[in-house]
């Protein structure tokens, strides 16, 4: 008899924000079925006596008090969590697997009479994917002091609408947001458990793996200005066409990352203005997301996309600008506590990861590590991602061993260090 | 002292429908500026004492009814008319000016005391610019014959709603519309005034021109499958990316146009699925409108793409298919009739013009001709589209000195041939 509690877990949001036009699930930060989840997670919280608030960056915090004092001089305490909110059109469990995981992880602990002077604490972070408002990790980058609250509060979404109107709309006092030191200072350890992005455990054959590095990635806006003209009217030789421009950037892009080996670049979204079938544009707008794990390699892809792209824009009499919208180097997770894992998870692989985290922005403040679950199509940001129940449930029980090892003899680290 | 009649009308208009996003105004058939626009038509033509009608598919008729008798074995009517939608942040000309004109015409009859046994009719076409449900003409196609009402009806919105509901919900009896022979069968002639989309009343340093052809246009839609994926974890070697494709196919249309002299072929509109900045897209969507006076060279054009595309295409693991979605040859207006508004205009140079046009669908059922205004900037489907106020009232009482001509004098080959 084996009990699949994350996949119930997951069975209960499964049909919460899923996208009939593009597949898959879009769950957009602050927007109705992000919202619902955010619902279901505080009441799944308070179902199992966590105590819950929402920080002044809009995660929400389910706390599972410890023994230990409260106040000045209260043990720090251990936490894992992740994201509700999605791509667009992406997978069921890319950010929920991990908070449904923890949530089985504190009815293991439960199960197991885990009570430890060491408070726990359940984290959902907004806007990780930063599919709403451009800036991935917005709020562990707000949290951790990565990002200017000004530039946050001016983010704006599709519609035009600022980051401020709508996190004030869902009751984030927006004058508020911003680093939060004592809250961080308060954190011994943060474990983020995370679906795999790619086929290193299938490849294994395991089901779970620690992470070792999140790698470099940032986000980067070209703007082609050029003529805006009538497409049946206007002279091939008469054309100033940035979509003609554009075009070249994708393929520069694509180049630039095949020539450095282990380069990523990815042109996802691409916007013609006015975007008429029978008008060239008078500008279009495309987003470069370029990866390695140098990050000098990464700034050398980007600069010579722009290279490109400036030869391709004077070549047509267009402008062009670059914007750098995100940025974050690789970082290595904390290798104390990561072999605090290992030897609580002796089978587990070691793997790197190409996607971006919360857990590789919060690296920077606190020791920090990841445990990945097994994905078998390998595939993500896309329908096709997927778990299987079995998987799912060694992922919590992993995620319970390790915090329950953790609360039990603390990394110290932030303790020491504070 | 100069009289601006279509300045004041168009002045009436101005802040309708203004696109604060793209820049310009866009006027979507049977959404709220367009039905504002509608509003002020009837509005226009009520106070001039024309009875409006709406037809069956959807284009508003307004009469000023002849002195001869009704019904059967009437004279044949004399009709202009023009649009009122606009494509996505298009100029505020194309389309309004050629119906701002007409009424402007109708006052210079009254004021010049023109009574005709003959009527004369103003009307305005629906989704002429295709921009809402993707046929360019959709109107005058309906009213033609040109497009099998079914297809009209199951047409979609970038929303998804069918044209059937739209225009349903506009009040339009939807199971109706469709070919009209007993309508066309009573106009003897059409004459549509249009603000010229480019260059040749400037460089000729004339005010108006008379049409001599539409150029042959069409729209195909290529629809690029791979797999969407995970940009940070998905590596080059391991890609279907369809956006490299689409990118490769904006630069052939480029090409295979500049291969033939006079040939236009543009990409104005891309769309990738899902869309978001970190997502490989699974599929997208980008539409080619070419155009060439010769169709078998247009033809040529596209096979050229489309042999592009699926080489492209089979590089990169994807799969794309075309799909025509409009298509029309290069159309003679009517020489006879073009012939008697040379006899009224005789200052007037005789143009091509390489938009579409209502009048290049009508023309394969009626004697149809074309007026073009002169357009200082010679850009169209762009905020930069221009009418100087002296230019529109020149191009105003060339129409009413041609429809009066026609009025007294009827072309009669309409009521030859029925």
């Amino acid at each position: 008899m084996t009990t699949h509690r994350v996949a119930g877990l997951m069975a209960e949001i499964a049909d919460v924000g899923r996208d009939a036009t593009r597949g898959g699930w879009s769950r957009f930060v602050y927007a109705d079925a992000e919202l619902t989840l955010r619902e279901w997670f505080v009441e799944q919280a308070q179902r199992r006596s966590l105590e819950v608030e929402t920080d002044r960056n809009g995660a929400i915090w389910a706390w599972r008090r410890g023994t230990g004092a409260a106040g000045a001089g209260a043990p720090h305490a251990i936490v894992t969590g992740s994201h509700l909110d999605s791509v667009p059109g992406g997978g069921a469990f890319d950010g929920p697997l991990g908070l449904a995981s923890a949530l089985a992880a504190v009815d293991l602990l439960d199960a197991r009479g885990v009570r430890t002077e060491r408070p726990l604490a359940v984290v959902a972070f907004p806007e990780e994917e930063g599919a709403r408002f451009g800036v991935a990790c917005l709020g562990s980058r707000l949290l951790a002091g990565a990002i200017d609250p000004d530039r946050a509060r001016g983010l704006r979404d599709v519609d035009g609408r600022s980051f401020a109107e709508v996190a004030a709309g869902a009751g984030l006092d927006v004058d508020r947001i911003g680093p939060d030191p004592a809250r961080l200072a308060g954190v011994d350890a943060f474990v983020e458990l995370h679906v795999e992005q790619g086929r290193g455990l299938v490849d294994l054959g395991r089901p779970v793996a620690i992470g070792s590095s999140v790698l470099g990635h940032g986000r980067w806006r070209f703007s082609v200005s050029g003529e805006g003209n009538h497409a049946g009217t206007t002279r091939m030789s008469d054309r100033r066409d940035p979509m003609v421009v554009a075009a070249g950037i994708v393929l520069a892009a694509r180049d630039a990352a095949v020539a450095h080996e282990e380069a990523r670049a990815t042109v996802g979204r691409v916007v013609p203005v006015p975007g008429g079938t029978n008008v060239i544009p008078s500008r279009v707008d495309l987003w470069l997301d370029a990866r390695h794990p140098d990050d000098a390699v990464t700034t050398a892809v980007v600069a010579d996309v722009e290279r490109q792209a400036t030869r391709l824009a004077a070549a047509q009499g267009c402008a062009v600008t670059l914007t750098e919208e995100s940025w974050g180097g690789t970082v290595h997770l904390d290798a104390h506590l990561s072999g605090r894992l290992a030897q609580v998870l002796p089978d587990a692989p070691v793997l790197a990861t190409g996607a971006g985290h919360d857990a590789g922005v919060l690296a920077s403040a606190i020791p920090t590590a990841m445990l990945f679950t097994r994905n078998p199509t390998g595939v993500s940001h896309s329908p096709e991602e997927a778990c299987e129940d079995a998987d799912a449930e060694a992922g919590a029980v992993a995620l319970a061993d390790v915090l329950e090892r953790l609360l039990r003899e603390p990394v110290g680290v932030a303790e020491a260090s504070t």
